[in-house]
């Protein structure tokens, strides 16, 4: 909103250091000096630097200067026209004085003082106050009791016993400014990007993944461990952590699924503003996403029912006589290679390439999103109204999470990044065979515009009062499954050189995090440091040869009771193998192992003893979900320790190796494959990318999470299989290429009894009941 | 989220008149009286109702209560099973001392000391001042001072030139309690509805609607006039005044609206926040409402491929050996006339009709929505997937604000009232004819719980910094038009007895005034005191025989140059009539002419002066659109001075008249038809409603905006006709019946260039471009 103006009081014992900070920061755009003539010594005037110099005051005679022509309304030489860039660009300038006092109250010398005043000159600081809070404060977290009860109550129950920190409390222990946060209620507040710009030569904390060995199909509880394992560090062992979550979406809340937000006594909370809206994120992207569908219809409408000249009179209309591309229609020129500025110089030819963006139908990949299940939307025809004059065709939604700008959101590392890959999107195929793109539609500016809030990761809290954040989550398959890039950089800066930064991928360690070190790691530039791998005893006995697991059905005897051969059998298959794939990226493992009720002492010792034999750093039992934070303490002092260790990070290949290739890569050395097998579509659409300059992207399998392999009933270690590759798109604005391994749905449905069922709320007290 | 505790400081000054305050406050569940012996007066205790009484310590002999008693642990005797009570419901409860420090700091009488605490007794208040801030505040508005250019600039350069105050400023301003609010960000806030029990005892201030004569396709201003009205009445007049504004949707924000904050000088800021997600009740809307859509599509997929008894045990799951009903189901079980708990006890009957919708495809009115401008969602087949089994049907989409939802949100006067119409909303009819509800389905309580945020208004303010409440927004055809019922309660009580609430219509008067006073006010029970009439030469040339106007074609000539006698017809018929329409209802009428700055002195005095021949109670031009608050000064004057009039408001028609006899009373009185003729459609519609037990509801029609008439052509006044109903709907949640007086579109499109290619955000300063 308009010129974002701070005043700061220099003060005679100011030093050139801080002037130097001033320098330094980014957010500081300019410093206009308004210093009385006596304290315009060269100490302060040779301190700053040319390009801060927004008066140009350093170039000035000092002789000249009396404080009888700053009294009289003396401007400045440059200041003027500086100011005016400022202002039509609404940029963060630094106002420094001396002190105000030693000025006329009235009558200052600068002419815009006023406009200056309206624009929000909000608050006075004393400079080296200020420079002092724009630094990186210790944290005092004050964390909230915890006091377990036996039989542990439902998560709903829980939760709402604890009450949480204002957010804004939170946001001041952990060192947040209070012009760094925008609230959203009570619990959740955005943080805003400017962060990193104020903490950028703050080295990061260490960064720890939380991955999976291969779950049975009720999940191996990755989330909690994440939960309990900050609640650990921050809360007991004093150590500053942040968990950095993803957004689940509320399709599966009212589904199957009735929440995410960890579980037992491992929770972020409230949890039903967690599971619910949050704050708006994924609707967002709904409407971003929709919008670009519609633009799509609209645009193969118009284009069949009017002529080039119809066309061209309307997307260039004149306007008082005048006719202008806009902005985002000559980047379409530029990229047509048109270059031309005057709508008038276009040839006929000219005109028509760029009116008609000549959509083929049957290669649409642009979806519309839902971010509820709902099954009957997998397969409609559009466009059935007599007003849509017969244009109907096949088309589908997919759930909102799954849409590209999902994707976009979680790997973004700025807003500019973020607006260059919602342009580039490619939403389908000329019928010339070329791509069309977001930008092309015209609509690019429009989302950004939708996603500007979106950006800003949400800071929520554990049970413990210890910080999260909640950003993005997109698809663990058809996209690369891991929360946002912003909120682990913003994270791994506030928890500073000491603290941790905990995040969580998708599915298992074969999928969410090769997905993490090739794809998220690869983008951010960001280095992890710890693998935590979540096994439990219940899937390990699944790989040991244990019989099938399915959600629902009561589970069978050898999974309630002790039986040590299959546990064995898990921990030499499926924990072994997915330790060996952490070791191919050059981290240390710690194995957490998610300790259930019915978990035997013994088969918990063996499993953390095989682990370490399979060459994880450590292995530990882990109890957060009975105890909270103090049930994670092993845990953590694991990690804490495989954190001092070195770290030789590495990707596992080459961005510019052939698209071939890099599936190769990750088939045979990750999943254990002898080889891929590629359809005649894969080879095609593979061919075609290369033509379009895609080839250098990484790659992300769509394939099964239940097993290594493709076929989800191989479990352990399968061997001897050729993966087969059924088809390959692409993501250009996310930018990877996704090869499909078989078939997978993007749209969940609803079971006949959908947990909406127990879903109510007490119209007096507001409470929640149902979610779980 | 839990206990909420309260506690209170009584001192030994407090009066019998404090106690009964605590007494008389709805928000006070509870009273516990921690008091050492000494000032157990029967002063204290017999000031206290028994029902908050929550120790039943005046049961007490007071002889056995001694200091020795209390800090050996002493339980008065109701405590522990009120306390139980009390938390197990997260009643709000307010906790009385005489002062902390009379009582040990360890080892207190009181066992759930600890749980109460956990539970957050937040802050320790004095009795006197607590009760004191719970009083009505006098305003102390600081308004923003406005320097109007000229020309006048763009609204988005007129917006973003105004910083706005903080919205807990504002909020401050005008009496709101912290805890009242729930700030989304710097500028917006949700108000929570607690505030209503607070100040239940304030007088309401006085009720304006801005309504207008029919209007031109380009539109006459009543929000700039709504908005002007306002920054007149508080910056200017310094009388207390509310905005109540609707939420724009989306949809045509992005198509060929761009904005609906008002314009120019008369503006809600930031104006992007109010036109882009504002705190998401749309998207909250669009969540429910297709989550219904899924429910409904989901459930005739599950019976049409599972027997009753397979559809009744997982209906009715047997969770560790025991079947239980939920109590949506129970409710379900009541209507149907099975009146049985116990699972075993239906026989095979009950369970077939309590399993079995028996939804007819053909009869389902429940349409998905999106807030996007989706022409090819208006008619699309769903269930084309091979997984759903050949269940494919014809449906279509609607734009978000079409939901029957978002009536239910603008009419709801409490969370418990949205919860009771969203469950009886019809989405279908079985195949036997009885109409299915959102209860049948199961998915009223998640409704409610995705609704629980949407239902508080939301706050922002106006160029001049005064207070508006911007809260729903349905259609002004399908439905009423208004913005909400708990937005105006609210600001009637926060303005006070002198102050003013200004809301809108949508629409003409004859469409959005007449369903504001018939249907919003019937509901409501609120009676306005004044109706500000909006016209514009523009529209009254028109209605005096101009010729057409339309969106994007120049205007004609006689819209441009002076034209009386253009003038004077239109405001002979139309503008003649719709003060005649007011005055059904005995309502004051303030015409406010809407100057353009083609208008001529001599067609504004002719306007102003034929408008009171009308019998107007007044007629003045308005210049807010250039000036702001200042150019409706005159406005507000004249706003002021009817309202000190007495009102005889009286509604149309009664409500239990016959369906027929209310549709045709409206068509006769209001819009001058000699008859309604209904279709047989219509006929057997309304056959079905009475049977139904629906005919005592009220009449919402959906007429076309462009005419008095059902024809758009026919401007002024038409006569001799006969207004045709060609169906008739119900809307059972919202509780209105609306007949179709032609074909509305409940889905707009998108034109060949549509707004979005000239928005923009510049990724640096975060500004946005194009929105106008």
């Amino acid at each position: 909103i308009g010129l974002n103006v701070t005043q700061i009081c220099l003060t005679k014992e100011c030093t050139e250091d801080e002037v130097s900070e001033l320098n330094d920061d980014p957010r500081v755009h300019g410093v206009h000096l308004r210093l009385p003539p006596a304290s315009l010594t060269s100490r302060v005037l040779n301190a700053l630097k040319p390009e801060k110099d927004v008066d140009g005051i350093s170039d000035l005679n000092m002789g000249r200067l009396v404080r009888g022509d700053l009294s009289k309304g003396f401007v400045p030489p440059r200041a003027s026209a500086v100011m005016d860039l400022l202002e039509k660009h609404g940029i963060h300038l630094i106002y420094v004085a001396v002190m105000a006092l030693t000025f006329p109250s009235e009558g200052t010398p600068f002419k815009r003082r006023q406009s200056m005043q309206n624009a929000g000159v909000a608050d006075k600081f004393n400079c080296s106050r200020w420079l002092q809070a724009q630094q990186y404060q210790p944290w005092h977290l004050q964390c909230l009791k915890l006091q377990p009860l036996t039989p542990v109550p439902s998560d709903i129950e829980i939760s709402r016993a604890q009450t949480p920190k204002p957010v804004d409390q939170l946001a001041e222990e952990i060192g947040l400014l209070p012009e760094e946060l925008e609230a959203y209620g009570r619990s959740k507040a955005k943080v805003r990007l400017s962060l990193l710009d104020r903490l950028h030569k703050q080295p990061d904390g260490k960064y720890v993944l939380v991955a999976g060995i291969t779950p049975t199909p009720l999940g191996e509880g990755k989330s909690t461990v994440t939960i309990g394992l900050v609640q650990a560090l921050s809360a007991h062992l004093k150590l500053n952590s942040f968990a950095c979550l993803r957004q689940p979406s509320q399709g599966p809340t009212f589904g199957v699924k009735g929440g995410a937000a960890g579980g037992g006594y491992a929770q972020v909370i409230p949890m039903e503003e967690f599971n619910l809206h949050l704050t708006g994120d994924i609707h967002a992207i709904t409407a971003a996403n929709n919008l670009v569908a519609a633009a799509i219809d609209a645009r193969m409408l118009h284009e069949a029912t009017q002529s080039d000249k119809a066309l061209f009179n309307r997307l260039v209309p004149s306007v008082n006589g005048v006719r202008r591309f806009s902005p985002i229609q000559i980047s379409r020129l530029h990229r047509l290679g048109i270059n031309k500025i005057d709508p008038a110089s276009l040839t006929p030819q000219d005109v028509s390439t760029f009116v008609r963006l000549d959509l083929d139908p049957s290669k649409i990949t642009w979806q519309r999103v839902v971010d509820t299940n709902d099954r009957f939307l997998r397969k409609i025809t559009v466009g059935q109204a007599s007003t849509e004059k017969g244009q109907m065709r096949e088309t589908g939604f997919d759930i909102a999470v799954a849409s590209e700008i999902m994707a976009i959101l979680a790997l973004a590392d700025s807003l500019e990044d973020m607006r260059t890959r919602l342009a580039r999107m490619v939403v389908g195929t000329s019928r010339s065979g070329q791509p069309v793109t977001a930008e092309d539609l015209g609509v690019s500016g429009a989302l950004v515009v939708l996603m500007k809030d979106a950006i800003k990761p949400t800071l929520m809290q554990t049970l413990e009062g210890t910080p999260v954040f909640v950003h993005a989550g997109p698809f663990a398959n058809i996209a690369h499954g891991n929360s946002s890039v912003l909120a682990d950089k913003l994270a791994l800066k506030l928890v500073g050189r000491d603290g941790f930064v905990v995040t969580e991928a998708g599915f298992g360690a074969d999928i969410g995090m090769e997905k993490f070190f090739n794809i998220k790691c690869r983008t951010s530039g960001l280095r992890p440091d710890v693998v935590v791998l979540v096994a439990t005893v219940r899937a390990l006995k699944m790989h040991g040869g244990g019989s099938n697991v399915s959600a629902g059905a009561p589970l069978p005897r050898e999974y309630i009771d002790e039986n040590l051969s299959l546990v064995a059998g898990g921990c030499q298959s499926n924990l072994r193998k997915q330790i060996q794939i952490a070791h191919l990226f050059g981290v240390p493992v710690v194995v957490a192992l998610n300790v259930f009720k019915t978990d035997t002492q013994a088969e918990i010792e063996l499993v953390c003893q095989m682990a370490k034999e399979s060459g994880a750093s450590d292995a530990v039992p882990c109890h957060h979900w009975a105890q909270g934070g103090r049930g994670s303490l092993d845990l953590a002092r694991a990690v804490n320790e495989a954190a001092s260790r070195p770290s030789n990070f590495q990707f596992l290949y080459n961005i510019e190796m052939p698209i071939v290739e890099k599936i190769r890569t990750i088939a045979t050395k990750v999943y254990g494959a002898d080889d891929i097998e590629l359809s005649p579509e894969a080879v095609a659409k593979i061919d075609y990318y290369n033509q379009q300059g895609y080839g250098s992207l990484p790659i992300c399998m769509a394939k099964t999470h239940l097993s290594l392999s493709h076929m989800p009933d191989k479990k352990g270690v399968p061997t001897g299989f050729v993966l087969p590759i059924r088809d390959v798109r692409a993501s250009i604005g996310a930018g990877f290429i996704y090869p499909l391994v078989g078939t997978m749905s993007t749209m969940p449905g609803l079971p006949t009894r959908p947990c909406f069922y127990d879903i109510d709320l007490d119209p007096v007290t507001e409470e929640i009941t149902g979610l779980f």
